[in-house]
């Protein structure tokens, strides 16, 4: 079988791969899209660096444990499928039943992320397993490439929702990539108002105001908060989605007073605060990470029912052959949203 | 009038200040104690960079705004006074009551903090003003030493209030210094258990144990959160009280996931964390600062009806004349709690 693996920091192309069995309660699907997700474009470049500080955290199982980057990585966690057979005695939809599925495997070994793993295939391949229990048949005749966006989008729907933001508020949302538009297009969904969204990028820019974003601000021009001033009121709720040191400094110096303060951008390097800047505003800060099933269920809703567009996101499409070089490409932030693997 | 004032980073006595004058509103007051906070050690000997993080927060009045670091600074917010006169037209408990209040002074010129400043008197004075709105008696006898008490604990207060924290969940308390101490107070006038309390004082860990800690650990001897495991169930809310850099990274790394975690210890130098651990575990922390007038007149209520016993925390007593000794003691962590300055 054919598959894009991670092999010494690269993208590599194999055709040798061994077709996966399914087991019982397992699925055997044929991987229709699977988008190109920046953390593992992240994994790909500082992997044994993530493994390390999931180390650090004792006793929190981790989406690295276990793995060996000396041998083949299998990745790719947004993907949409088609499928070929149940497992022995397994329950399943009909064979071609377009489907999707939170990237967990349930296995005889327990519960398997499909994210990082040397046994478990993710999306970067013809074929892979999924779980029977955690299928979700694409509704409507949702074209896959979109039923692929799912994933990341509910990335969006379960930040806005642990913001715990309503009606009657606004927000700002900074830096426009696929995890911010995430955020744009959930909060549009939830009738924000005003959404400001700030990128450097005018291509990014342009998909924020797109996606639902009322102001969208270049920071090289104007400073994001000083935006927000001119078209907010009251204390905004942000959204950091960036991901890159320094930015949270940023926004605890200029957020308004008892600002809260939603870290949806994955910062994987050490990173320098000055506490007091949150400290003399009473700022709250969210970690958030990933969505749990219903908030991907619900975002898939969305998409098939056309009330978020997720076409303006898909910047281009690549074989199994090239995923190395879109990894290459997505490497320059203002060119590319999601690049789509279509085996 | 006698004072003790901050000139060139250290503390300098001197009999020479002028007496206060009451204007319209205000309360001329003779300081029965004023409590020495950490702030002031922190701002005698890192003044111009608290000043300077200040300033760098765009558009946010500050406790700094306006100093002069050239010309004497009159500090002192933890005060309990008798009320000498009143300014002109103006209502106010008779001479000789005991009084207390928020450290703030209302004047023509506006609503300045009693905390840093080169012409508003603090309580390391013989005589200041005191604003009559805001005067609070001190009930039932109370000893003005305890009432003096009544800021620092209400700090303790605000941080368990705005956690959000109810009986039924435990609580870490990261630090028994003043604020711990304080903190660990309003836990245990809210009933909730176990209070696991961590310092590597002796002293500190006994002062915790006699204010309601149900736990306290030597963090040189027991990592924090097996103490915790060990007594405690479910997700703690950690209450961050140290305040130097490194410790909220490592509360970070070690709080189990969906932890709430609320960072009252004052950190005003810049400080590295690692946001992963955050996102990993979609911790929440809240900066907080200081109280709200109620906090403040429901902290002095509970003190004066024995609700909180703060007279252990007193371990010091000194006169105008050896302010600067005693900021020189209250360096030494593991001795000292609170020194009260008796004019």
């Amino acid at each position: 079988m054919r598959a894009s693996v991670l092999r010494n920091g690269a993208m590599v192309y194999r055709d040798d791969v061994a077709d996966p069995v399914p087991g019982e309660g397992q699925v055997l699907v044929k991987v229709t899209a699977c988008g190109i997700c920046g953390s593992d474009l992240h994994f790909a470049r500082h992997g044994a660096q993530a493994i390390e500080l999931s180390k650090q955290m004792a006793g929190m199982p981790s989406l690295t444990d276990g793995i060996d980057l000396g041998a083949d990585v299998f990745m790719g966690h947004e993907f949409a499928a088609e499928v070929i057979e149940a497992g022995p005695g397994t329950q399943a939809p009909a064979p071609g039943t377009a489907v999707t599925s939170i990237p967990i495997l349930l296995s005889a070994k327990g519960i398997e992320p499909i994210v990082y793993s040397n046994s478990t295939l993710g999306g970067y391949a013809e074929q892979m397993l999924l779980s029977a229990p955690l299928l979700l048949p694409i509704p409507n005749g949702l074209d896959p490439r979109h039923a692929a966006l799912t994933e990341p989008m509910a990335v969006g729907l379960h930040a806005v929702n642990k913001s715990g933001i309503q009606p009657g508020s606004g927000a700002i949302v900074i830096g426009c990539g696929p995890v911010g538009i995430a955020v744009i297009a959930a909060l549009h969904n939830l009738g924000i108002e005003p959404i400001v969204a700030a990128d450097y990028s005018p291509a990014r820019r342009d998909l924020a105001q797109l996606m639902g974003a009322h102001e969208v601000v270049d920071p090289g021009v104007e400073p994001t908060f000083e935006a927000w001033s001119r078209v907010g009121k009251g204390a905004p709720v942000i959204f950091e989605a960036v991901g890159v040191p320094g930015i949270l400094n940023d926004v605890l110096r200029d957020a308004p007073h008892s600002s809260r303060v939603v870290v949806v951008g994955v910062c994987m390097e050490p990173d320098a605060i000055t506490p007091y800047f949150g400290i003399a505003k009473e700022v709250a800060l969210q970690f958030v990470l990933a969505y749990d099933p219903t908030e991907f269920s619900e975002t898939l809703r969305r998409i098939a029912h056309g009330e978020i567009d997720v076409a303006h996101l898909v910047t281009g499409e690549v074989g199994l052959e090239d995923v190395g070089s879109a990894f290459t490409d997505l490497g320059d932030p203002g060119h590319h949203c999601k690049i789509l693997v279509v085996p």
